[in-house]
This record gives C-alpha cells, structure tokens and sequence, in this order.
C-alpha cells in the first residue's frame, strides 16, 4: 500500500481511491486541439470520479518543429501554441468542487521518440519580450531537436539528462473568461512546475459546471523557471486517474507528492507569484492541519520550499511546499 | 475646423471623418451586460464605419450599489463586474485593421446624478489584494456616493473636483481568449486612462472579424493610477464616433488628442507597462513620423510624458507620449 | 508677495523665510566631487539655515564627455559617476528636523553651454542592464552634444525643447550608509524629477549631525521617466536658499510647489515607488491637513497627480501629488 | 580526498589548498561591531590567503532579544540591525581578484543555545512594509526563542527542525559606498541563500584594497525565502578558510559545493534577481567551461536549479546553479 491511500485524493474524493472506467483520449478522439481554456469550447469526453484517462498529448509546437531547420517564426502563428487536449467533463463537478488529477505515467510517443527545444525571438527569461518590452535585437532563433526515452533525455554527446517527464499546462475552465494555454492563473494553466510529474496529485478548484479539465504540454524534462522559453517538448501519452472533491474551497492549484503538500502561485512580478504561493499555504496550513497562523507563518521561514516554475510566460508560476512531516499531529 | 479634420481617424479611416448612421444603444436595446470580452457572446449592434452610437452606460458596479449603507462585499459577486455595452459589429473590420474611437461626450444619467466609490477588501494599491497576497487584515469596506453635474463632483463639503469625464473600459475582441473586464491588455479592456475622455480619439487593434467593440465604466473624474481602486463611478450617456482604418498593424492600443499621440501598455510589474507604452512610441515615431529609431528614443528622454491609468487591476495601465508640435516635418 | 511666504519652508523653517549670507561654491571651492553620499566625506562648506548658496554643479559625466566622438565607455567608470558638490553642513540640523532646499534659478555655464545626451551601453529602460540582465546585444552607444541657453534647448534642426531646467540629485547624508550619487532612495538621491527646478522647495529628512547637504545633476530638460536614462545633461550654475525645519518628522523627500504638495517614493519594481508616494501622502493628509484616512485615500483616487522621475537607475522614482487647492479648510 | 582538492578554491586560489595560520575573531577581539559594509571602517584582523579564521558571530539582533517578551520594536533600533564582524583585510587583494570562503563549520556558541525568530512589525514578505507600502495594519509582533543544538532545532512540541546551519550576510567591500548590512547586492550582503552553509565556498569580487571580509547572521536553519522575515538566527562559531584568486573578473557572488556550481542576483523585483543569476550562469558556463553561449542557455532550460535565498530584505537573492556533471569535457 503506497502513500497515495493516505492522500487528499484518496480519503476525500468521491471515488475514495478506487479506479473506474479507463478512457482513450486519442489524437483522433480530440480531433480539434485548444489554444483557449475556457467555458466555449466543445467536451470531448465524459467520465466520473475515479475514471483513468490515457490521453495523447502533442508538444507545444503542435508537431511543426520536425527538424532543426524548422524555425518557430516560419512555423508557429500566436495564439496556435501549446494545444490542449479536453475539455473533459467529469460528472458532478460544481463550482466550489475541487477536482483531483493524479498522473500516474507520461510516456514518449512514437517509433523513435525526439524532444524539441527553441529559443524564440523576444521569447524567455533572458532577453526582451512583448511584455518585457525591448529596443535590442532579438537573439538568434534556435531549433534543436532531441533523442530521448524513458532512459534518458539525450541532450547533446556531452551531456545526457535524467528522464524527469511533468504535465507543463494543466487547467479547470474559469467561470467565463477564456484564457490562453500559455497563460497560467488561478484556474491552473500553463504552470510549468516540474513537480507536477508522474506520483503527483494536483488538485484544481472547479469554477464552471462539469470543472471542462484540459491537459497538454508534456516536457520529458525541464529546469526551474525553464529560463530560455522551452522545455524539451514531447508528444506524451500520459495517464491520469481523476477523482472529485465535493465543497472543498481552494482558490489556487494545489500539488500533493509523497512527502509535500505545495501551492502554486502565478503572477507577476514573481513575488507576487511567490507571496501568492506561500499565503494559501499558511493560511491552508491553519485551516486543515491545526496550526495557528503566525506558527505556519514563522515555521516556514525555517523549512518552507520554493520551486520555480516557469517565468517565461504571461504570468510567471511559483510553488510554496512543506514537508509532509511536519504536518502531523503532536505526538501524545 | 478642428484638429480632429487633421487626425489619423479623419485622415485614414474609411468614412474620412464623414458622419453616418446616428444608433442609440440603450439599456433595453443592450439587454445582457457582458462582463468578459471575447469572440463568443452576441452582437446587439451592427454599424458602419462612420457612424456614431449614443450609448447608455451603467456604473462599474452594475448599479447595485445604490447607498452608503451598500457594501461591495455584499451587493457584487466577481467576476460579474464591470459591465460593458457590446459588442457592436463593425462593418468590414478584419484582422490587421484598427477601429477608432471619438468620444464626443459623455453626460451623466438620470434624474439626480450620483457616482459611486468604494473602498472593496483587498482591492487598490495600498493593500494586499488577491495577487499581492498579504496576511494583514483588509482595509474597512466604505461606499461613498457623490453627486455631481456637468459642472463638478461634489466630494464633500471641503472639496468639490471638477467634472472630468472618461471611458475606463474600452475593447475589441481578442482573436480566440476572452477576457474579463476588470483586465486592461493588448485588446484594451480596463485601462483607466484619464486621457481617453471627450475629445480623444482611441485607436484599437482588430483581431476578430467584425472588431467587437465594447464598452463600459464611465468615470466622472479620476486620479492618477485609480489608486483606492475605484474612481466616481457613474451612469453615463456616452457618444462616440466610430470608423476603420484598413490595414493599420498595431500591437497595443493608441490615443490622440488635439496635442498629443500616445501608446498605452498594460502589464505588471508597472515598469514592464511603461516600457510597452515608450517603446511603442519610440518605434511609431520611427516608422511613421520620419524619425531615426534612436534619436526618438533620446529625445523622448527629453520631452516624453507618462500617464499612470490603472495601477490597481490584474495588469497596470501607463500611457507615454509626445506632443504632436515635435512630429511636424523639418521646416524647409 | 508670492506663495512662498505660505510654504512650510517660510512658515515653520528657522529662518521664517529671511534671506541670511549668499555663499559660492566654485569648481575650486568645492575641489574633490563626490560619487557617494553619507557621513564619511569632508565638509566644504558651512552655513546657518536662512542662507543661500550659489553652486557650479557639473554636469552628470564630470565634463569629460567633449565632443560627439567622445563615447561613454571610453570616457567614464563606475562608479565615478554623477558628481556631487558638497557636503554643505547646516548648523543646528540633527536627525529627526527637515531641510528646505528652494531652487531660486537655474543658469548654464560657460560662453556657449552644451548638454550631453548619451546612450550608454546596458543603461537605459528599454534595454537589458545591469540589473535586469539580458543576453541580447547592446543599443548602440550614441553621443549628443546640443546647443542651450535659458530659451531653449536646441535638440535638432526639426526640434527645439523648452529650458525647463530641474536638479536631478539632492540628498543629505544617510545615517550610517553612503549611497552611490546613480540610486535614489528616502535620503534623496538621484530622483530626477522634473518638477524640482525653479520655484520648488524640496523637503529632505536629517539624519545625521549637520545634515550633509549634496547637490549635482543638473538637467536642462527632461521627458518622463529619463527613458534613455540621461537628460540633457549640463553644468549649471544654481541658486539655492536653505533653511532648517526642527523635529518634522518625515521618511521620504517632499516637494511643494505653488499649486501641488509631492511625496517622492524610490524602490523598485515601479509600483512599489508608486505605493510609497501614494502612501505617504495619504499619511500626510491625515497628519497634517485634517483629512481623515480613508477619505484622503478615496479623494487622491480621485484627483491625485503621478510624476514619473527616472526609471533607469537602480531604484525608480515616482512622485504623487495632490493640489493645494484642496487642502484648504472647509469654508465657514 | 575531498572534493574540495579539485575545487576552484583550491586549484586557482593563491595557497593552493594549502592551510597557514588560525586566527580567532571573538567577541572581545571584534569590539565594535558593523552595520555598514564598506571602506570605511578599522581592520580588525589581517590574514594570508590559505589562513583560517574562527569567528564568533553575533545573532542578527545584536543578542538584545532575550526572552519572547522581548519585542523587536522596543529592543531594536533601524539602521543597527545585523551586527557583522570584520572588516578583515587579506593580503595582497587588489580590485579585479576574488576572495574564496569556505565555511569548514558553524558551531552553536554558549551553554544552552537558543536560536531567535521575530515577526517584526512592517517586515517580512507577506505585509506590507517601508517598500510595499500599505495602508493595512502591521502583523502582530511576536518573539520566539528556540532551544537548538548540532542534532536539531526545537521549533516546537510538534515539530523539530534539521540543523542546517548557514552564514546568512557575507561580503566584501564595495569601492566607495558603505552599504547596510540588511541589504545584498554585487559585493555580496544579506543574501540569506541556504546552500552557503559548511561545505560551501562563495566567492567574491574584490574591488577595494585588502578586499575588507565582513561575515555575520548565522542561521541554525532557514527556509526558501525567509518568508516571515526572519531565520532561526543564533550566535555561533564559525570556521572559515580563506584564499584570494587573482586576477578572476566575476561581477556577482558565487558558490561551489561538492555538486554544484552557482551564481547569486540580488534585485528587485524577484525576476531581476533571478536574471542576474542566470545570466551570469550561462555566461561563465561560456567563457570557463566551453559551452557555447545560446547551448548553455538551452541546456539551463533543462536543468538548471534555482533557490530562492531571502525575500523580504531591500533587495531579493537568488542563486542559479547547474550540477558539476554536466561541465565534465567531452569523454573521448
């Protein structure tokens, strides 16, 4: 029995951890990709709580990038970027819900499976961008194209690195805006956390009714911000096993591996990202698990964890976490 | 004549500063409100380039607020915010064209005008809000409700402000995200900007066929960067002159007045606003006014004047620009 | 009679507005400029409060910026930077009084006084510096030399700028710390607000014994926000009566002009300078002019002024203002 | 054999690994201690490259919190916060070399050690303080004093913490500012980055004669950020060995375990501080470890690290690194 029986997912949800049906979400099956997380869009699939999905995902180049002549300027038009498999109506869902997204595995797709990975004009962490705005040149437009398995990301003949697969863009639909799939926010979004990984549960508030899940942007490995703009970008198929939170009131995406709990944050400036982050985490902290709020507050200052997920894109994306260890109760 | 036969609008716009088709766009006529701006809600108007709409405006707060006793947290429900008028269709627009907008007036409604200020918990620039999260106690919830007239807004017995009105909220639809309209960005949406009144000529990118005009949040005067959160919020009758101009590729929304042009930058941190406003400018000034790229630059340096609009909304909205004696062509 | 005999200079300064010793501080007086303001420099000059100084202030690159051929890289070094004269003692100020600096005129030095106007590599707000590290190439280093007097400031054939001179820094000595003459912060420091020239008093918080009055940079004209990060650049020779405010305490520099009192925040990201300004003003409404808090707060959402001073130096200044009119005691 | 044989420390520095005098700092040796780093203070020691110094540190609150009713506000005074010991002169160090520290250990000092951890009014990264100004009421003002010794913190009942010791204020001084010693910046300061403890070594720029070693604010642990202001701060002893590289111009701090190599920004906002240290990254990974310059940063995209050192002091730190592994050469 692993640690998940004992996890949020596995003792509130509705399915108590059991697993239901198992759907395919193929390419096929998704027929038309999303661009936009949002109420509009048609649902391509309809489960309950405790159903597993195995579902296809692109890279977030939407397959264009093939070889290392192919320069994203030549092949990519904004807003196409980052297309998202969904929506995926889970049964029940209601605003003030919660849904659960356990990734149980993310595997490479294809005969012989390669990652991509671009430096974009006036887009990353270390040169002028739209938002960011600029007088200088861009830098040089790059493509680079990368063997990879479940072995290992081959990244160059010097370096070869570990195989650390993570969901990069994972959202509830908002109440009724729509929004980007490059754009991470409280409805969870393109977060780019690489804790969000094969073991990791992330819960999302539902805010529109069947909570419309969208999935997509699998990166077989990614550093923290992912500072030059992309991960290495992979069509995956990932499986997920979803479960339903009833009247669980959370206003930001929350992680659960088997040693932290996490919040994250996304926004800018990035502590405000981060202020975001480590906020809901003492304030959840003093709501669930008994401390007061100025403990979990000074507490955190002393063991409190900070990764950092993207900060490439419109809103930059900030995990707080604390070890599950010091959540237990007092001894007797 | 006026400056106005010298504009962009009456220069490049397809009715050449001709006055069409008068519509009215009342309350009833407008039915639902909408308070996301995007490509999925209804049309409630079809016009022409050049024509003028009389539109009735509500308040920012949907008119619910109707005394002091009224507190924000107990009469609004977010997102359902802002309400604006729209959309209305232009003729012709097309992705690549930009829609201009002439206010000629904007007069309060109703019997005995009142506006409306509130102090919202966690809302405006001196406090912890949702995304500079903060563990202090919010700030007390106050309403205040103002009269006033054409002739000034009678703030209390010490202070009477003058009536100056403008149009917070102005938009075209994005090309697939809707956005809510309590967020400024490259669309328009909840600027602020205490120069976009009568008189002023808005200039605004087309990214969906028809262009989606919206608008709302009439303000009957209002500080530098909105700082509480709220300005005097009011009913307005609001006129405006419309046309189209073919072919115009803007990235972010353009002002004109009698003296000035000005680009208007939303985003956060407030620097990444005012380098979007300034470094538009600087490259208008180059491709359309004759101008070497750098000594627009450095000259703006000199003379370039900055508008807060909002520093309290999800993104910040700045304004830079230069008086339009500075773009006349050298005098032989 | 002018407004002066109502400011807080001449109403609560020692002097109470008389004019004491006229003293002069050449080039050779003065001697050793200074790059670094705090307690640990020699004295050049002793005064009383009530008594002006005539400064011969150096322009920002310490004169050795000659012709247009003369590039910042070549010429310059950090941090020698931004020349100060001073430090001018005042007798009887001790931390916790305020110093009043009027700036009676500003004048340009030599038979045909030049600014300088310089691009200088990784400075600037729309290029990667120094602290907002980018990888792109730099801007072009570019030279300006530009013809002035008290007319105007010739910039181009196409374009002449009004004299509109202001002193860019102004500062008394930090307690324990000396800051680089390039960073503002709440001691003074190199603001470059465009308001503080002729005619405007200038409020400075003492803290340490004598007060360490510095003063440089001035600047024949300048745009919002310094964009390319230098002025026009000029050696000047400027009038300044000084008197000393006994136990006013005060965090930040203050300004007041015939129609407007400022507060001038520093700090980034630019929203925090704003927040300062903001801030301290609501505070001194409250403190000062009989304003309840919250009704301040409301009214500068309503009426409130936002200068934009530099931001391109290591913190960004911001000034807020509110109009005098409005401070007035409600009418009998 | 350790690592540390192959450390740039000891394969650049001047005594090559080598080990020369011990020299002990305590407190009486100290006498004054420092709030300023800069020029301008006496030596208190002079050493070789290769020596040892043993340093008795004082807690950041000059040990004037005794008990938990002790209050910041009464105990502590603005600018005399952070006691540092030094300033210590090497010799032989000249501007353009580095000096290398390597924290052999860090010892809890007196018979039954406490540690100290404050929320103090205005401070911290969830309030609003003297630089995000706010309107809201401070947080609660709170002491806690912790029991701790080399096996463990005694946080609470509940809840005991790993010792995980770290020099949290490490500088050299700057050229000619004297900087406080709350604030981090290129000379190093209050960086508050929990790798910097023993094991580490963290070069510095050297940019005045005798490079001026100042090294304070030892904390028994701390989390990512230092969120509530404050770590478990203790008086400790701490070990360093000491040795000067000449002739390596580096711009920011940077730090070398056994597995990592890192660079560490100092800015505001938080992405500021991050873009130092990446960019720093790639460009070292260039110019010492033969990677081309846009490979490095891809790669870093993959798996570069970040920390988040302290988020609540004048200005914010992070430290970037990348695992040694990856800069082996090539293997034939």
């Amino acid at each position: 029995m692993t640690w998940l029986s004992k996890s949020l997912m596995h003792t509130r949800g509705v399915a108590r951890g059991a697993v239901g049906t198992t759907h395919e979400l193929t390419e096929e099956r998704q027929g038309v990709f999303h661009y936009t997380i949002g109420p509009y869009s048609q649902p391509v699939l309809h489960i309950k709580p405790g159903d597993r999905v195995i579902v296809d995902t692109r890279d977030a180049f939407d397959g264009k990038i093939q070889t290392e002549q192919d320069l994203p300027s030549a092949k990519l038009r904004v807003p196409f970027l980052n297309p998202q498999n969904g929506p995926i109506m889970i049964e029940g869902a209601e605003k003030g819900d919660v849904v659960a997204v356990y990734i149980e595995s993310m595997l490479p797709r294809g005969a012989n499976p390669r990652g991509t990975c671009c430096l974009i004009p006036r887009f990353g962490a270390l040169t002028g961008t739209d938002f960011t705005a600029m007088l200088n040149d861009p830098l040089p437009e790059i493509t680079r194209k990368i063997d990879l398995d479940e072995q290992g990301v081959y990244w160059s003949r010097r370096v070869t690195l570990p195989y650390r697969p993570h969901i990069g863009t994972l959202s509830l639909s908002p109440e009724i805006d729509s929004i980007n799939s490059l754009t991470p926010d409280s409805h969870g979004g393109n977060m780019d956390v690489p804790d969000m990984g094969p073991g990791s549960i992330t819960y999302l508030p539902v805010r529109s009714p069947g909570a419309r899940l969208f999935i997509g942007d699998a990166h077989a490995c990614q550093g923290d911000g992912e500072v030059c703009g992309t991960a290495v970008e992979y069509a995956s198929r990932t499986t997920i096993h979803v479960d339903l939170i009833k009247s669980w009131a959370i206003d930001w995406p929350r992680l659960e591996t088997e040693d932290q709990i996490m919040v994250i944050g996304s926004a800018r400036p990035l502590e405000d990202a981060t202020r975001i982050a480590y906020s809901e985490l003492v304030l959840w902290m003093a709501k669930e698990y008994g401390y007061d709020k100025w403990d979990a507050y000074m507490m955190l200052s002393q063991c409190g964890k900070v990764r950092l997920g993207n900060f490439v894109d419109p809103k930059y994306s900030v995990a707080a976490g604390v070890e599950k260890k010091y959540l237990a109760p007092e001894a007797e």
